[in-house]
């Protein structure tokens, strides 16, 4: 854990929004896992079944809800309603100060169209590529051995991971005589703010009209998303998922890896879709959603897949 | 929706061969979807589920189906048989200028081995690295952030998109007793003409024989092919699927979203696989092949898990 | 088949640890499959349904399993118990002499961070970017367009392939009344010796503690690993594949392609998932785990799927 960077308690309570119980002069310079804490750690319990590690643990102190205090154990507790927020507010105060974000850069090796439109604070990182008629809003960042291949509009504070690929083609021919005529990619990719899309992520520009990414949503890494969809805000999406083209998906939209919905599809608000799942029709109802395949030994599923397919 | 291109109808219709009903003098300078269509813009109708926006929208004229006329609006028609393919025709006139295809230019960022084997008209983009025993065919394009690792050979008119890798390492390793022995990879990948590649894909070279990509196959982004696949003329790969080790794909092969081929099959000529579908044997019949768990509420999908495994 | 590596049969069989069956004098100069061998290959039947090839190949030499020998084939053998291991040896006499393998070198278009900790013979390739707080031993690769992004630390002998991205924020958010709030990723990424890194893998630093991946593990193309997971010894991992926050697996893990597991699971040693199924429990017995839907003809499928809903 390299940073920079301690608080006493007294000061950290409050830059987290918790109430202290404990020594407020006692120092901490940082964040670690309850087993792997030292004597300068603060740790966090978001999660009853860690509480068994509280005697033992050599963390200085403890942010937990109200319920953990009932054990009547004497230590230095940061209270909060909700302990896992408080423990992501805490991990901005224990970023390395090396860290790129906030300051405004453009890597001399980053290769930039001349009529890219910036906003302040923007960071673009090495091997960047930023092709014709881009924006990148206010306090965002471009990660190194990324492209934007053209028709990018970004918004603000919205960060894009290492080895993306927006705004490229998307997969459009229309079938012929002579085999697949290409349909030049006409539209735009628009990214609200806020949003932070992984590593190794490919986002297609639309064809005509626009892809759609809404203010909020969040991308694991090797997401996948087709022209013209829709992905509505606050959505967050674990790694491999794939949307096909056209699908217009609601706010709040979750979805479990290596999982995908297929194209020109309507996804209703509040929608989570399992992992290892694929959407194949519209759902207007909000709701949890899986198709998962129990995993079995080989000989079992041999059995269930002739089952499977008998239909007896 | 950016570019500097404008036509007459007259001109146009021509260009794309269509039939022409209407005012040969207006003017159309934008392709667009036909709600967003404004005062100049062109726009098709493909799917008759969108006729019902003809009478609404601004578009200056339609590209449609003889069908459409017979319903008796008055408009600037451009006629065809095959209006969607007509549209993709049209696509190409308006195409920003800026475009780098069609136009020879080697990046200064582009790091390439001296013994590249270069066709007339190849654009190589910023960031590309190509490593030794490659060859690119006339008017084909690297774009930025990509590598061709070694061994490589691509036709004509051929456009591997951003962060894709060609010619990588085989997965191939021996077991030993003391771990895996890797397998060096000294085969060639030979990748046809008129071929198109998406963004962050991954095609590896062959282990000892080559791995082929034949003319006219078009892959979308985050697809992997292995070592020594064959995929035959004109197949078209949806995103996120991976084709494992030196199976041998005939010509027009499909493929949906999430799904996949294991090593060593055959697949037979026209044969069409749903997304999220895993093929498990060679095909000798061509048509189609899904293999989808259907997604359901948690309390039915456990239930069908369960009758899944019980089998009763 | 490009090496410019020429061994008499008597030297090679010393080099690959064969017995030497024909004429030691005879000069095999590349390596090849039975099928297409000329008469200076060297080429190798380690599935007894190739040996149909053994009287029509133009091979100068074969290596093979002493029960070919029983066929009474005249020919130059080089004998082995596991001639597909005597195989991978050999690949490696073949093996083209321009590879960076090696080789010390520091490509000058890498960006590499200051602070970076280098151990002897390590190879980085072009528009490679290596940020803060990473170490990398002796005799490790890492190739062309790849990122470590921070607190990335390599072992001996690991080669990390093209266009992944080490080392990245894991996928960590608090859900608050105003979205999302990202949980700052503190952990690191570290990673043994003996490791492959496929191209276009994505393997995420811990949130706080680290993610880590043991000596001897191999992962094929696309794989995703993400923050916290721990990957036991000699894994292998084929393309497409990812695994979810904090799951820890035994050694000698294996998994097909597009498969997943889910995260803050624990997985003995030694367990097989086949390809496209997801883990979705705790497996504490070593074995095969397969969940695999069959792939049908539509209508077949349509019925299927309906009664696997209905579960009658």
């Amino acid at each position: 854990m390299t940073n920079k960077n301690s608080f006493n308690l007294l000061e950290l309570s409050k830059l987290i929004n918790t109430k202290l119980i404990g020594d407020g002069k006692a120092i901490v310079d940082n964040l670690s896992t309850i087993q792997d804490a030292n004597e300068s750690s603060i740790t966090f319990i978001s999660n009853t079944k860690y509480s068994k590690h509280l005697k033992t643990s050599k963390a200085k102190a403890f942010i937990v809800h109200p319920n953990i205090l009932e054990e009547g154990i004497e230590a230095n507790f940061l209270v909060s309603e909700d302990p896992y927020l408080a423990y992501a507010i805490a991990s901005s105060f224990f970023k390395p100060n090396e860290s790129s974000r906030k300051s405004e850069s453009i890597h001399p090796t980053a290769s930039i169209s001349d009529d890219i439109k910036l906003g302040k604070n923007v960071s673009i990182g090495p091997n960047v590529y930023i092709g014709p008629n881009c924006t990148i809003g206010d306090d965002s960042s471009i990660k190194a051995n990324t492209s934007l291949v053209s028709n990018v509009h970004i918004g603000k504070d919205t960060h894009v991971h290492n080895g993306s690929v927006l705004g490229s083609d998307g997969f459009g021919y229309a079938p012929s005589p002579n085999g697949y005529v290409k349909i030049e990619q006409l539209g735009n990719l628009i990214i609200g703010s806020s949003v932070e899309i992984g590593a190794g992520c490919t986002i297609d520009r639309g064809a005509i009209g626009d892809t759609i990414i809404q203010d909020g949503v969040k991308l694991d890494n090797q997401v996948h998303i087709a022209h013209n969809v829709e992905l509505g805000k606050d959505s967050a999406i674990a790694a491999c998922c794939a949307i096909a083209g056209s699908s217009v998906i609601g706010n709040n939209f979750r979805m479990g890896g290596l999982s995908g919905v297929l194209g020109h599809l309507s996804i209703a608000d509040n929608v989570t879709v399992g992992a290892h799942t694929l959407i194949t029709k519209s759902i207007s109802k909000s709701g949890e959603y899986i198709g998962i395949m129990p995993a079995q030994r080989p000989k079992d599923w041999a059995k269930s897949s002739i089952f499977i397919k008998r239909r007896k």
